[in-house]
């Protein structure tokens, strides 16, 4: 079935504490993921929390790449949105998650904007399309 | 199982076209959004995309509420991520369905950041919580 949007939520575990609390490197990184996936970027915005934790968000043409860390717990929640068929979201997550140095990944891929026809309507709800756990 | 963060993806169909191209009124309408979840705006990003559509962050203490709208499919994606008890999304969700003029929704809730024990780590994947698809 056909959808506007395709978004990747992405639980990295294990990440470098140093990483997660680096409000530059982790918009370099994100930068670089959002072009590593062809998107075009047209908007930033990222704020490190007081005393640890950095939320960040790349506005792409084709959606958006977000960022939340918890350098405490060595954990970061990354949402890949696109639309299109030319964004490679995969090449964006393997560099996060190489960056971030994630012993161990999660990964839920969502479809966004079904539009049905009439009939499927009443029933339209997003469709969870894969799950992928994977040890590194 | 606790979990970090909590994630509202919500689907809105059938919205106000000419709402969903409006820029201003968007970025209102997720400021108010994220004011009655109890949430503190640190940061926000929008962006009107040629010929139509919006895309746009608001970055919160608690994480961000992000939208993407496609006003020719009467179609607006909305997120809502949020870490801490005092977060009302639920407030944050119905003030956007019902500014927006959908006539149908879906919401999918994911708890992000499950960090689990030793014994569970091994299967740590994200957890889907709840599925409600209404009709209004």
């Amino acid at each position: 079935m056909d959808a506007l949007g395709h978004h990747v939520l992405l639980e990295l575990y294990g990440c470098d504490a140093f990483v997660l609390n680096d409000t530059k490197k982790i918009k370099d990184i994100l930068t670089e993921a959002a072009l590593l996936a062809n998107a075009r970027i047209v908007e930033t915005a990222f704020h490190r929390f007081s005393p640890h934790g950095v939320s960040g968000v790349v506005i792409i043409a084709e959606s958006h790449l977000s960022v939340h860390t918890w350098p405490e717990y060595e954990y970061a929640a990354i949402d890949i949105f696109t639309c299109g068929e030319d964004i490679r979201a995969d090449l964006a997550c393997n560099h996060i998650i190489s960056k971030f140095r994630a012993k161990s990944s999660a990964m839920v891929e969502m479809k966004r904007g079904v539009i049905p026809t009439a009939n499927e309507y009443a029933g339209a709800v997003t469709q969870r399309e894969e799950v992928l756990a994977c040890k590194r």
